[in-house]
């Protein structure tokens, strides 16, 4: 899957990946109205109203990006309902041959993480026949339970031919509070990005490995330090745009060869049209405002890589 | 919710809680056979036949015990069917006057643990109504992202008066590896422990904070220290049975009121018939066997504590 990453960004021009993080306030009010007067205004409304927004917004985007980034938290408070939105969601996203990494940031005890990975990766064994539940391309894992928590979703992406991004360095402001402490002198997500450089090791496509990293755009200058620790890991890069990070405090998590990174935008993408400088589409026309923001992110990010 | 899980253990006298960490190879075979019939063997029978050995051991254990604990991934690895499983087992042991722990380990940048907290904790608000989606009482969180991933669940509970267990040290073998790591001087899961204690000031139910934290029960002279880092916050203590604790080993989880920790066993109660020890029962009556180990466990917790 690594693989076919790389060829989608290739095709792309672009390393970018959209969030799929719907909220309800951003979901123009012809989808909601339509939606609620179907399913009613409860859970299933909603559920309807995120499908179908996503929907459009990967209509209109999917031949401009390599991948999607669906958050499941934004599913799952729609409860089963919400879930389902996110099941076929990934799904379409498939179908129109994106990569789909699923933002679940899962991770537990050793046969409790083997659970998520199933649900997430791979496939359930009941009786004689095989069921996947979730079935991204790829899933964000939170390390702190250390190997074997994390292993064996390592070997569900063996089996599957999938892929992880770590938690390493998260985009948020108190990530710090944690993953900055000093051990030795070196703060923690140096330590646990060499783990992640290692676990890819075995986990190698052509020229990255399919353990990767997550690295926020906001902290760039441990960004350049961890490039370095994990030459040959891809590195998903959220906190672009409303989070705070520009194209060029980006160039560092790349590669000379221009790759190595890939960076999400969310409600810069999403809700494009709710921003000022995209303000002429409407609400009618949303979807052709996250077409424009896109294009506007891959310029900057080029551009970014293209002067450094 | 912190008072109604104490008021629970006061009256059964059992610090303990059940968890409903169900494998589909510790079902029975009548109970899958009926399930897959009438759903097919497939994801849909799944759930039911989960459902129905959920629903026969808490109908043999509730009058024994104050809480239990559903492991998220345990369903989720069967999609949709396996989530809607899931639910019903909360609301039925919700039904049956038992404290529901969500053991589902989530933890994000801010706005993502706020839809998180929503989905597992809290109410979404679609239009002019609020709708809950999965609605346990306490709910785990994994601390990595620090202060703002972890607060917007304590919101929550302050609001909907639920709370709250932060993984602190894992039960696993390999939770050393960062969990253990010093920093001047000190573990980080001591650290995270004096947060956890910080955040639950706030907190306070009459005697206990509803900020609680996990501690494995593997590790026994790390509980010790935890336990005064944290004198007001509830643990809960994973890894008692078939992960290796033992009830001696719990006496230093619990404060001198003998209230402060609930002990967790999953497999070595819901698998009992498996054991040799409990095999008399058959199949058949798994839940009879299930209801013998409680009592099993009950009392070894108990001597342990009497005998400190």
């Amino acid at each position: 899957m690594i693989q076919k990453l790389i060829a989608n960004i290739q095709k792309t021009h672009a390393p970018i990946v959209v969030g799929l993080d719907p909220m309800l306030n951003y979901i123009p009010e012809h989808i909601t109205k339509k939606a609620f007067a179907e399913f009613g205004e409860n859970l299933e409304g909603a559920g309807e109203a995120i499908w179908q927004y996503n929907k459009e917004i990967v209509d209109h985007t999917y031949d401009l990006i390599p991948a999607v980034k669906p958050q499941i938290a934004m599913y799952e408070q729609f409860g089963i309902p919400g879930l389902a939105a996110f099941k076929r969601t990934v799904d379409y996203c498939k179908e129109k041959g994106l990569v789909v990494i699923g933002d679940v940031k899962r991770g537990d005890i050793g046969s409790t993480s083997a659970a998520y990975a199933t649900a997430h990766l791979g496939k359930v064994q009941i009786g004689s026949k095989a069921y996947a539940a979730f079935d991204e391309d790829f899933a964000t894992v939170n390390p702190y339970l250390g190997s074997d928590g994390v292993k064996p979703f390592i070997e569900v992406c063996k089996q599957e031919k999938k892929g992880l991004f770590i938690l390493v360095k998260t985009s948020n402001p108190s990530s710090g509070e944690f993953q900055d402490q000093l051990i030795d002198g070196r703060p923690l997500y140096e330590l646990v990005g060499e783990k992640v450089a290692e676990w890819g090791v075995d986990c190698m496509g052509e020229d990255y490995s399919y353990i990767g990293a997550v690295v926020g755009a906001t902290y760039p200058e441990m960004g350049k330090v961890l490039r370095k620790i994990m030459p040959k890991s891809f590195i998903l890069v959220p906190g672009y745009g409303a989070q705070g990070g520009k194209g060029a405090d980006l160039v560092h998590f790349f590669n000379e060869d221009g790759l190595g990174a890939i960076v999400n935008s969310s409600r810069g993408i999403i809700a494009a049209y709710k921003q000022e400088k995209y303000a002429k589409f409407g609400p009618e026309h949303f979807a052709e405002a996250s077409r424009a923001a896109v294009e506007d992110m891959v310029e900057d990010i080029d551009s970014a890589l293209r002067n450094r």
